[in-house]
């Protein structure tokens, strides 16, 4: 697989494209490619093609488009992961992996026991930091799309908001009638999933209520505790193969 | 939940077990307990009680047991996870996250494009780092059963060994009709499985042919490339969230 390089204003139609500065960087100072090297191009929105670097010209290298590529399939579900921000660079790790499984959009939130971003750190530094590493990734899972990492917002925005199936996942000491298992979802992907997990310190009860009371579904998986930054990828793993994307 | 303490050598019907040094370290050292502090005690192998340090003399602490506690649940399948070995800390993670999953063996094993233990460290250190590793995930996962980190072995003593489903994590690109998908897996879990999941550098040709001349299935996870450190986490969820196990 050749270097993957992402064009985020690209007009197909020209046939070559200007690559931005920090992509550039990347290309001719970290795998020191040039003129006449083949990468793959995309857009971020899901098209990719084959293409030789033309020309390296100070801080802009310019690549020539070829034939359409095809990029590693996108699920059917669009899947937003809600994820209670997590120590340091654990939240990295979460982005990326959440990225590499599939899902569209990262909501990360602020909880009752969770982290708060500590002050003096901006949150749209964060944000800005989590969609490099969302595009890292990206070029990694072979992906031609793009997640989208949305600001930090208080979780309270969330119970309200979204379409589609809302899945909070619970720990294994919260018992409750209405919990829903990855195989009792199993059969055709909904259209739009959002799944919302909780911080190392769990869900605040009135959380789990407000969620509940708004119509979302617990989601239980097995009765095994997982560490909070590791619970994402499981139950993300978990939906999409009873879904089929896996 | 209290504290977990593991005294592998319990007999239980004494009521009355003497901590192993490690675990007296860190009851009184880390966790900073000492008599009259309830603990939870496991003997690796599935039971657990409640328990009360009595008292700590010296290196060993001495804890009187109370009534049967309830463990998290074993899932239905014994899994074995043999692992190419991966670089330096990724493949602790790779055995805290499959014990926090379920899995009843981990198999490091040595593959022609992956990592090869440097010389100078011995594989019994590199076992017995993992079996601690083990250990600690199995506590925090609340599971009563450590699983058991095997030596270092060449994946090929692999292929002719195992009963079961036997199952090769395959990239993406390996296209073949033998393939199968979690999805397709769906149903009563099979009672053994042992899952195989290659390096960074992805499985030799000839491993993937000698692993399927020995009747195993290849396994594949969606378009999307996996990073080799977190494809077991992902290999493991799908396929215990298919089988009903999470």
């Amino acid at each position: 697989m050749p270097a993957r390089v992402l064009v985020p204003d690209l007009d197909a139609a020209t046939l070559v494209a200007s690559l931005p500065e920090d992509e550039t960087h990347h290309l001719v100072r970290v795998l020191r490619l040039g003129a006449g090297d083949t990468v793959r191009v995309f857009d971020g929105r899901g098209r990719e093609w084959d293409a030789v670097v033309e020309a390296v010209a100070g801080r802009h290298a310019r690549v020539r488009l070829g034939a359409p590529a095809v990029p590693a399939p996108e699920p059917r579900v669009r899947v937003t992961l809600a994820m209670a921000l997590v120590k340091g660079d654990k939240m990295d790790d979460v982005v990326r992996d959440a990225v590499m499984l599939g899902v569209t959009t990262i909501r990360p939130v602020v909880t009752a026991h969770g982290q708060v971003p500590r002050a003096g750190v901006r949150a749209p530094g964060l944000t800005s930091r989590w969609q490099r590493v969302a595009v890292a990734s990206t070029k990694q899972s072979g992906r031609a799309v793009v997640p989208h990492v949305a600001e930090v917002a208080p979780v309270t925005s969330l119970w309200d908001e979204g379409s589609g199936l809302r899945l909070l996942l619970a720990e294994p000491a919260l018992a409750d009638e209405a919990v829903v298992t990855p195989a009792s979802l199993a059969g055709e992907p909904p259209p739009e999933v959002t799944l919302a997990v909780g911080p190392e310190g769990g869900w605040h009860p009135g959380e789990v209520a407000a969620a509940k009371a708004a119509g979302w579904r617990l989601l239980r998986l097995g009765g095994r505790t997982l560490r909070a930054d590791a619970a994402p990828i499981v139950a993300l793993s978990a939906l999409l193969a009873v879904w089929g994307e896996l």
